[in-house]
């Protein structure tokens, strides 16, 4: 085990009507005037965002909106967010709804008190050391940006889409979490979601770091969880007990829980991030067609984990050879995904001929020449991950 | 699933050597003098209180000392430290030990700043709203105290051991976790340490609460993640993977990750607490003998946690009706804890004929009429428990 650090110091308030905490805990948390960040027209239709405006106007709290973010949230939207943050005075940022609209406010609350331009913390040029207070009112459990420091965000000249990840100064101070606000999400991005939070531990799972056990059992027990709460939200959206399991795994996905002590490895998020960069697709769909694309190739290359992956997450009898095992393993994966309505191929994803040398060159522009850490993979090895995601 | 906080914001400082960034990280977390707080010679003849000093020293942080807590700590200790904390104008308590050391540290914490007696907080007539910053050096892997907000004290007047449990206000800001400091401890505590870590997953895991699977699957993962490392450390003391698995699995079983949305149980610890105030035995193996003892009697009351436990935890096959699965998860944990040279009945614990009726008086007049959640337990229940706990 190697040693490290685990600080998920975000207050989380999990539960049925927890929104109509906000005010209160804006206040306790010291926020004078709130930006409200959001996305498209659903918060508007539900009425979660007049709740949300309604708590903190009862608490004395002001606030400014910043509506519009997009899935795939690009800088455009970061640059205008923070312009309107320094006119209104806000000195915290609520982010209503799921990773997209947690990201862009995290990328404002980094931006706002730095005199430069925002994009120098994702091409790694400055730390942040510096940020206004985020708070989240969840509305999509997936990308777990509600719990980690982390934000993604895409460059739009040059489709650059790059993570930042940060120790602690970008975490929400608190987030609010009612599954009540999830029953309304389309299938396919309840699905989405749930190969999202399935591939962040994943990303973590698949390290060559020895004795690890404790961080394989959590990681092995929350994709158990997963496995067995997504098809009951799939058949019934407004399964309560379902979707608050889904909704905390999401958050334990990914708040450093899961991997203490492990390298991670993240290759299949980078090829994933020029995917949804360059053709626009959901995260988490392209996620669910190269994690089993990326994982099919280490069959070959580093077996041993995917091995003990489908031993303990996916019952696989311990009979017969380790490759055979492995991608008895990765098969059940694909089914899974499948049964949930997803992609597990770029056809499925609508991508009949994707540009392979296109994404290859991308990506090793964005992340070198090495990516990843469980097998580090040459443009070579990318290409053929990329070509198996092409399916048979 | 039900509504819940989880807050779990202590910096945890993992790994080899961490102990030389204590006196950064008091530096850090804002303070000005330091009251170590520690047990018996070991952390001086470990040199371990030299290097937190000298680390102290270099980051030009003042300190004074308080030596001499006992395991099951008392409160005389307490009202000691509080003297010597005003005197000496301390703002914050550095814990090097295990939970005793840390338990009192915290009772000190939340004394200082109050104008009655300390006591007051574990009687639960007032709550603590204002305490001093709490900071841990790790040394036993047991009691949690280094990731939670308890605290447990024994009253010496009486012997009334209680515990306060706060949300966060009593959490340490930081704790520096080296699992080579544990290489040196006994055999016996080693064994005590896992029963207490086991222990503490399983108060939360046997719950009435319906829908709770990621719940269970993290209380499931911690403890086959113990079951497996234990032997290793029994067998290896300084087998640092081993140690380090079984350092953070401790971690985990206390502060909150295990049990989210569950109503908790906590009988089997108010019925050790009564056998180790009165007869002096340590925590860790008084449980040893009161959780199997526990756990049969429910399977004849309330058996399906019980059976779930045995076939997920234990891999107990699924054959057989649901009292010969259970009893069979009791047995081997039985045999575990045996394993590992704990006691599993009272003769064991060398309490040859233990005073069940003072047990049970002392229980129910510290904690009510009934004990327990997952099945209420009355006096006739309690005293059937200790009569299991005599064995056959």
């Amino acid at each position: 085990m190697n040693n490290f650090i685990f600080h998920s110091p975000t207050e989380f308030i999990f539960g049925k009507a927890t929104e109509m905490q906000v005010g209160a805990l804006a206040k306790k948390y010291s926020a004078r005037k709130v930006m409200i960040v959001y996305g498209g027209g659903s918060v508007q239709r539900s009425g979660l965002l007049d709740k949300v405006k309604h708590s903190l106007l009862e608490a004395g709290i002001l606030f400014c909106e910043l509506g519009g973010v997009q899935p795939n949230p690009v800088d455009t939207k970061v640059y205008e967010g923070i312009d309107l943050c320094r006119r209104e005075q806000a000195d915290m940022m609520l982010a209503v709804g799921g990773g997209s609209v947690i990201d862009t406010a995290k990328a404002i609350a980094a931006g706002v008190p730095y005199d430069g331009d925002f994009w120098d913390f994702y091409i790694g040029k400055v730390q942040v050391t510096k940020a206004l207070k985020v708070a989240v009112v969840l509305t999509i459990p997936a990308a777990g940006s509600e719990g980690s420091g982390n934000t993604v965000i895409t460059k739009l000249d040059g489709l650059q889409k790059l993570s930042l990840r940060t120790s602690g100064i970008l975490r929400p101070v608190f987030s609010i979490m009612n599954p009540e606000l999830t029953y309304t999400l389309p299938a396919f991005q309840t699905a989405c979601g749930i190969a999202d939070m399935m591939a962040h531990i994943m990303e973590r799972y698949f390290t060559n770091t020895k004795e690890v056990e404790i961080a394989d059992r959590l990681c092995e027990g929350t994709l158990k969880a997963i496995i067995s709460e997504a098809p009951k939200v799939m058949k019934e959206p407004r399964n309560y007990g379902a979707r608050a399991n889904l909704m905390w795994s999401g958050m334990i996905a990914h708040n450093g829980t899961c991997g203490v002590g492990c390298e991670e490895d993240w290759a299949s998020h980078f090829l994933e991030h020029e995917v949804s960069a360059i053709y626009g697709v959901t995260h988490g769909a392209g996620l669910a067609v190269i994690f089993p694309a990326w994982m099919t190739w280490m069959v070959e290359h580093n077996v041993d984990k995917i091995a003990q992956y489908a031993i303990r997450v996916w019952d696989v009898p311990e009979t017969g050879n380790k490759e055979a095992i492995a991608l008895e393993g990765v098969s059940r994966l694909k089914a899974f995904l499948s049964s949930l309505g997803l992609p597990v191929m770029f056809r499925e994803l609508g991508i009949e001929k994707p540009d392979i040398d296109r994404l290859v060159d991308s990506l090793h522009r964005n992340k070198g020449e090495l990516v990843g850490n469980y097998v580090k993979l040459t443009r070579e090895s990318t290409k053929e991950i990329y070509d198996l995601a092409c399916g048979e």
